[in-house]
């Protein structure tokens, strides 16, 4: 094949604001009908400060109906295709400001000032309609389901089974966990165990962060200013964020004790890894000072980064600058990503940023990051996708130095 | 010259139980007599978890005079020159366990379940020990005032001009605000101002992190098991608490406004430099999905890596792996320290352990990480310090490969 099978391991899809209502258990609808409202006024004042709306206009204008893929599955497959797109992961919130998940059930996933109920009754609104979207083409479209873990271990684990009943074999649970238990509690153990039995793979996507100490308060107060430099903050900081869960799962023996489970961190960027692996590394070995603090590596069998290369994965835009680092990151580790339907990910232009980011590279490792390493990960059907990249795929030709 | 002019850029002093009695406002010595029993037994219980009694004993046998030097002149002195140094900056605690200033003001300042009256009047104390002890050795002891600048400004800037008046040329701050504002907030402009006009080196010294999340509980519960991997988690997260700081500094535009301020980040190890600096660089400047954000950086006329070299620098042991990223981390931004009197430094076998970890460096990088750097940022007195270290300093030939 002269194409490159290309997997872009963050997309995203949701519903158009009022569309999620059929998909909520009949006793939340008044609810959100109350909270639409609230939503959209949310969402006006958010623009101001975070999400500037004349950008996203300008964005939107000449891409509208190739927008509306964030939820046609026609549109959906017209751009995935022109993209050069064969599969891909699908997380929530289409265009990120008006196709979220209702009851902060979306990318910003977070127990913080949210309901319980609520939030676990948008979750699986989104994760129904999700459902029936992603079977409409199953070897195309991994689904991300969305687990509110932190509230209750049984009901997560619940939505789990019912997500793999429904073709959905992956979930993505909270970045930031507030007042709740961090990952390394032992009450997570049935839900690892779970995702480990029924090759789930468990996701963090970036967006929560501590934005009320950026911002002052979060979301802001209407008609106050932020702090500021809050916004550099921000991007700053949410990247170690994303990735912290794994700081607490591979000390707390989550990857020992489960061999198999498999995490993703994305959209994080990559070139955090060299550094955190590292550190854990140099942490787990024994050092001067490190006696002092009693034993407390002996449960581990393998070095922090073993468990990285073995059990987790990074799904990533990767830019130039980390393509070079890959070596130092772990080829086997990175999935590239697009994006779409946002306006940061490369679409439409993913052909022409993908031979910026990797020409030169020898052709297996572009090969492993731009899709063997999710084919592998997420147990695509490579063959029925390789039919369709050898229509769609990029051509290798582009990538030659 | 053929040795090594050396400065420690990290040391510790404070006086045993007891000690501070005097140094206290007489209205708090009733309370310190209270806390002093209290302040035991929470030490006890911490080394069941985090020091461990058996080797902290083993660690001071043979070692007990030596360690007076944690608040005696003449031993000190001694142990010094022993150990080939010149000049030291002074953090409290001297030996982690027992001599730490009273009611929490020493390394792990934190205004977190804090007294503000008592936190003051414990740090007052200690600074007032401080400078008298520093003053017994004025050229080689810069000591480090503490000041828990989140309770209230005008307070912490009294205090600042208080230690600069006696001899202190530098202070520390606490490295978690808990409820209080954080660094980049309008708030602190006047004591970020002080500092600078003052030449006052600012501090953030590594030891508080999330504990409460790691451990269950923090201080553990007697009694209690703590969560399974806490002290691995302690041991990674607590280098980025260090250096989060920087990143509300850097983005708040508080080396923008106030290009004369030196900010230290101490015993959090050097290795996240690169990528921190990679990062924020990456944040700042434009790129795809950026404009979104609206402008967040024009507030900034240098990359946060410039106001990285010109205002920042790393107090930090520095073991072979650092030396070895010296050029990516900028070797004037790197300071090395030996961490007397505490177990994890490099003090008895500093010589030793210096040759190890920089044999084969050429010569002038070698003078500047070891002492060159120091006595610029400090304002040390070279000329009485290359008089001592010519007597005791590492003799250079011990560094050729």
């Amino acid at each position: 094949m002269d194409r490159h099978l290309v997997i872009s391991s963050d997309c995203h899809a949701g519903l158009p604001p009022g569309g999620y209502r059929e998909y909520l258990d009949p006793q939340y609808r008044d609810a959100f009908d109350a909270a639409m409202k609230i939503q959209v006024e949310r969402t006006r004042e958010l623009e101001k400060h975070f999400l500037v709306g004349d950008i996203n206009a300008q964005w939107r204008t000449g891409n509208e109906a190739a927008l509306t893929g964030a939820w046609d599955h026609g549109e959906r497959i017209k751009v995935l295709d022109g993209d050069g797109i064969a599969g891909e992961v699908i997380f929530p919130d289409g265009i990120t400001e008006m196709n979220a998940p209702p009851f902060g059930a979306g990318i910003g996933l977070s127990p913080k000032g949210a309901d319980r109920e609520l939030q676990w009754a948008g979750a699986r609104a989104h994760n129904r309609w999700l459902a029936e979207f992603c079977q409409m083409a199953p070897e195309r479209r991994a689904g991300v389901a969305i687990v509110p873990a932190t509230w209750d271990i049984d009901e997560a684990i619940r939505e789990v089974r019912w997500a793999r009943e429904n073709g959905l074999r992956s979930i993505m649970i909270p970045v930031i966990w507030g007042d709740h238990a961090p990952y390394h509690h032992p009450c997570y153990d049935p839900l690892w165990a779970t995702c480990q039995d029924l090759e789930t793979v468990v996701h963090f996507h970036s967006g929560p962060a501590d934005s009320e100490q950026y911002f002052g308060a979060w979301p802001p107060n209407p008609g106050e200013p932020t702090l500021r430099g809050a916004m550099g903050i921000y991007v700053s900081e949410v990247c170690w964020w994303v990735a912290r869960p794994l700081t607490f799962l591979i000390w707390g023996g989550i990857f020992e004790e489960h061999p198999e489970l498999r995490v993703a961190i994305t959209e994080g960027t990559a070139q955090w890894v060299p550094s955190f692996l590292q550190l854990l590394d140099q942490r787990a070995s024994s050092h001067p000072g490190s006696s002092k603090l009693g034993d407390y590596t002996s449960h581990l069998s393998m070095k922090p980064s073993e468990y990285f290369a073995r059990n987790i994965r990074v799904g990533a835009s990767i830019p130039r600058p980390e393509v070079m680092m890959r070596h130092q990151i772990g080829v086997a580790s990175l999935m590239w990503g697009s994006d779409y339907p946002h306006p940061e990910g490369t679409w439409p232009n993913t052909a022409a940023r993908l031979a910026d980011s990797f020409v030169g590279v020898p052709e297996d490792e572009i090969a492993a990051i731009l899709g063997g390493n999710a084919v592998e990960f997420y147990g695509f059907d490579s063959e029925k996708l390789v039919s369709i990249a050898a229509a769609v795929g990029p051509e290798k030709s582009a990538f030659t130095a």
